[in-house]
């Protein structure tokens, strides 16, 4: 286990360190969880009532907010307690699993595929042809990368996700257990004697920035002819579905079970909600936020926060809330 | 395939038999559906009329509804016919896939990995450091299990599931396929600059107790600080999200599609309808339920139903509905 | 990649060539977006005025529609513009990945089960007891199928697939990335002591007819009693969820991170849009359908359209919005 003294994590930190602790720091927890020998940290000041009876040895506090140092117990002041906090969490972040050797004697890795130098390929996993795995790549057992696709430098695959053809992801990114990158889209037409459904082909593919993570068991479906894009620094969290023909700008966000239908466009900075989805060709401008359930129809302007379903302005539709409530208890 | 007397059948249920039956039975079935070599079940006194057209050779019936033998046709009287149904479904189940090899050859097992004698390990598997597997666990094929987790005596992991380094589970649980156990959880703060997002890590775990059933493609993020937590008894359903941090007691039962945010607790008993989602930092109290699609954003009192979106007390909600249906057809 | 003269493409869709084209035709693309080397399509009035700023060398063009060929850019006269393009997008389609060894030594197969000629295991699938893989099945590495399923000739499993013990699977289906085939039915009941719940057993499967497709990270369950069945041409989307004992017609439509409770019957050609969910034991009538983020909760007649939630006649919810919306606004 990691352990710093309370000048150490200062160092860490730069920051501005109140008063002393004799205690060999351990971990970090939350104000009312922490132990003697974890630090904890106030971000706001609705918080700060609680350090009284923290039992952490140390508090990091945001520059703005008042927080005196206890006996044994010391604070460190910083511009952000929660970037701080962040910070911390990777200093105290476990060891990631690690690999014995680079590249398992399990792997399949096609005799045409590049796997740079430090990659690293786990047991059991499949490399197709002409894949261009670059440095520092990790990926984990059993997972599938096929044809023609490119992973950049330093990104992570975790078991069980599947990289269809084609693809190229981007640098630092992670994909989390049981992800799928580049499945066909989701097109029929129907049949020429009414009685059928004609699949289309999806000849596009799936392009990923930087430092985009994607969450365990969701799925990014490739375009009909051109490409479903990621900007760099998205976020897509667990369980979410992007539609082929997509484009999401830079720094999206996309909560838990929430779906792109097809074609739909996402401005940079965009977040979507859990569990809320966007219907087909909608546009979302930069910034503007999406409700958590919400299901959105038409498009929104830049900065906006939309709704429930249908979704419109979200003030307007807590107003229509509490009217609807009103007809019953009035 | 198995084939039971009416006696025998009788002996298992320790029923009352009444009247008589020379066929054999070799399974059960609906009492619309059921064959003449079938047994037939009446939980409810609304099917009982049924009885008379029922091919059935016999009826388990609860014990407070009156049914009558047949010719050739007995009831067996139980205290409970649906959970005898259960039962019987038992003993008719087919033998699970066999391993004909403890261990399979190519499944690729840490040194450091401990493999209790008795336990399973399906082809192509993967077992990392310091993984203990207790007694009586099953692994099928395409399993990856990762660094310093415990997997309880007599639990059941089907293919394609990814169980994360630090997880700690519990006896006679079910995964099964595809199911995603510990990847990190969803936390991002701004950057200094404004212009990306920081990766908050995520150094907790997941525990889960025992006899917890989780559903094909669902997933349970690991805490950021310390731990997610499923209680004894859970039964997770398929494509189901539960975020970093959640605390859910005894005997939860959480159906398809459905999703909580990050730290939600739900107290022992608590029942989340089909795609219902629940808010981040909600407390869903014990033995409440949660409506099929409903969305929650605020805490639930214990025992209570809530529905709709956002979720209140169901008789409130179905009110509200009728006056809105009101609005137009007046 | 490939390369056609537009009489070449014009033999290929059975078409009237007006006009010419000396270009060579490498790919196609949607009117505003083709290059000069690609051929677009018209299948819509609305779009006949972006023709003449269109780059493509050639436009395919239902019958219905008036469009005149320009210098050195063709027109090609059809049927159905959009049927004619899905064909045109096969042609042009990138062969998928192919198998240089039919059956990869890493592929774990039980001696019992039958591989027919010419279909081909991917590396590291496992392939159990008594499994029948008809002629042309293409089984993607990674892919797990238990013992005594059936796999149709020419059904195509992507990569992280996994298909549970005794489903019988159709021709020329195609599952794609970690789909789940046949887990079990979610069903439990209170224990006698009122204090847990008794795991009912499925003893069920899942059939599944021709021509079906089943997208990323979906689930299908077995029956409880019997089987989980699926129509020929039944077209299912990503991260959707098919309880145990549905039964759905020929052709119906289930758009992305929908899904069925369990029991649920859909007639022929049923469409279901995105994140919508049915209640369990609802039957949905012949092509009927139910809008995005719908909940259904009662059975829907043949041909209807339904909305909301709970999920009423279409042109009623609208109303029902309207409604809502003028209480605020009035």
């Amino acid at each position: 286990m990691h352990s710093f003294s309370i000048q150490e994590i200062n160092t860490i930190l730069s920051g501005e360190l109140i008063g002393d602790t004799s205690k060999k720091i351990t971990g970090l927890n939350q104000l009312k969880n922490a132990t003697p020998n974890q630090i904890t940290f106030i971000g706001s000041k609705k918080h700060t009532s609680h350090w009284k009876d923290s039992k952490a040895c140390a508090a990091i506090v945001s520059e703005n907010i008042k927080v005196e140092a206890k006996e044994n117990q010391a604070v460190i002041k910083v511009k952000c307690a929660d970037l701080a906090m962040a910070k911390l969490l990777g200093v105290f972040s476990p060891e990631p699993p690690v690999f014995e050797i680079e590249i398992h004697p399990t792997a399949v890795i096609h005799e045409t595929a590049t796997i740079s130098k430090g990659a690293q390929i786990g047991a059991n996993s499949y490399i197709g042809k002409n894949v261009n795995i670059a440095e520092g790549v990790i990926v984990y057992p059993n997972v599938s990368i096929f044809d023609d696709s490119e992973i950049g430098a330093n990104t992570t695959i975790w078991s069980g996700t599947v990289i269809r053809e084609r693809s190229i992801i981007g640098a630092h990114c992670i994909f989390h257990n049981n992800v799928s990158i580049g499945a066909d889209g989701f097109g029929y037409r129907p049949s020429e004697d009414g009685r059928g459904l004609v699949k289309i082909p999806h000849i596009g593919n799936v392009v990923i920035g930087n430092y985009v993570e994607v969450g365990a068991n969701s799925c990014i479906d490739r375009g009909k002819f051109s490409s479903t894009i990621l900007g760099d620094g998205c976020k897509i969290d667990n369980l979410v579905q992007i539609g082929h023909n997509c484009v999401l700008g830079r720094c999206c966000i996309m909560a838990g079970s929430s779906g792109l239908a097809g074609s739909v466009t996402l401005g940079d900075g965009v977040i979507i909600g859990g569990s809320a989805s966007i219907n087909d060709h909608t546009t979302i401008h930069a910034g503007a936020k999406v409700g958590a359930g919400s299901g959105v129809v038409s498009d929104v302007p830049a900065g906006k926060t939309v709704l429930g379903y249908p979704a419109c302005d979200s003030r307007d539709m807590l107003k229509q809330w509490v009217a609807l409530r009103r007809l019953v208890h009035k």
